[in-house]
């Protein structure tokens, strides 16, 4: 299926400052964005990077398509769904899950295939916090909108266009990288690039009597 | 399956203080304890509270076994797995899961049962920040202990007894809520009496221009 992930490109993860510098957040955001791709491939898909402006993937493992659209990337999504239907859904993967299987992919696009005979509609995995992070669209009315509080947003929009839902319970999916306390579940439960470049960063975990686990940083990595 | 559901009767809830006072918090959590023996009732499986303290439930659907363990949690719950075994496995599951279903439920249940020929062993669902919020236990030696990081430490008890390991994806099972963020979760995804509890005491949303939604109280509910 194809699968739409949307990046932006300059200044990514800006919650993660200061925690992470600017060439830090950039070079880590590369790598959830490798992970997500690598993912997407390993399940048997095909991902199309939709950044905001040029980018270079520094890593010979990667060879996808990478559109640049200087829209909003709400809109540049959009432009892309024209067409969908359910002979031809189209998938959307936030590209910050340092989380993310193949697994966990295929749990998403199954989701909306999972009924043969339901109508055109939408499978959500929601992120933390009230957010959209991965969607598979087969209804051609359907459009997206990751501002604010994007999963009730998307569901009321599919409601009005007569879209059938489906929610996916994934914690993998639901974990989008924002701020430093995400970096733990990155550290725990992360399979790929994002969590290797954490470690060779220096950032690792400390605390975790009582109170929840927190991230530290020790040397220059 | 027997489920045990192990509940912190005296000064539950203490992070969330001083978003909710201590009678509030006191009855969201046993708001919360209701929604999870409810969706382990509904799922097929047998809940049965241990409780640190004795413990009444005011609801008329609540009938379920509580035993009242002045050990640490952890221990009074040790002391419920002796002669667990692949034939008779035992279930446990956190009490402040305000987005559980019988859905979620299950599939924690039917990830350690997914493999007939797999060895005795422990399926894990992780908690927000290292955690542990579900077990199946299927192995005679693996023993649990909530403190700290436990999601690591029930791995590495996994490793030393010769346990495998399954771990399940879901969000709904990895949000326990501590903290006022938390609450985001269970208003924006909970189906039962703690997503209730929070409007009928005024807890709603607001913000998510942005940055990440956030609870806001009005009234006095």
């Amino acid at each position: 299926m194809r699968t739409l992930v949307p990046f932006e490109a300059a200044r990514p993860k800006t919650r993660l400052d200061p925690f992470l510098d600017d060439d830090e957040r950039a070079a880590f955001a590369r790598s959830m964005l490798r992970d997500v791709i690598g993912a997407v491939e390993r399940a048997g898909h095909d991902p199309e990077v939709v950044a905001t402006a040029p980018l270079e993937l520094s890593s010979a493992s990667v060879s996808v398509p990478v559109a640049v659209d200087d829209r909003p990337l709400s809109a540049a999504v959009n432009a892309r769904l024209d067409g969908v239907d359910a002979n031809d859904p189209v998938a959307v993967l936030v590209s910050d899950l340092g989380l993310v299987t193949p697994a966990a992919v295929c749990r998403l696009v199954d989701a909306e295939g999972a009924d043969a005979d339901a109508d055109a509609g939408v499978a959500i995995a929601p992120g933390r916090g009230g957010g959209t992070n991965g969607l598979v669209v087969s209804h051609p009315e359907f459009r997206v909108d990751f501002h604010g509080t994007s999963y009730r947003d998307h569901r009321r929009t599919a409601r009005a266009v007569g879209a059938s839902v489906r929610v996916v319970d994934s914690m993998r999916l639901s974990t989008d990288v924002d701020e430093p306390e995400d970096l733990v579940e990155v550290l725990l439960h992360g399979e790929g690039a994002a969590a290797a470049w954490l470690r060779s960063a220096g950032v690792g975990l400390g605390g975790g009597d009582g109170g929840r686990v927190e991230v530290t940083r020790s040397g220059e990595g």
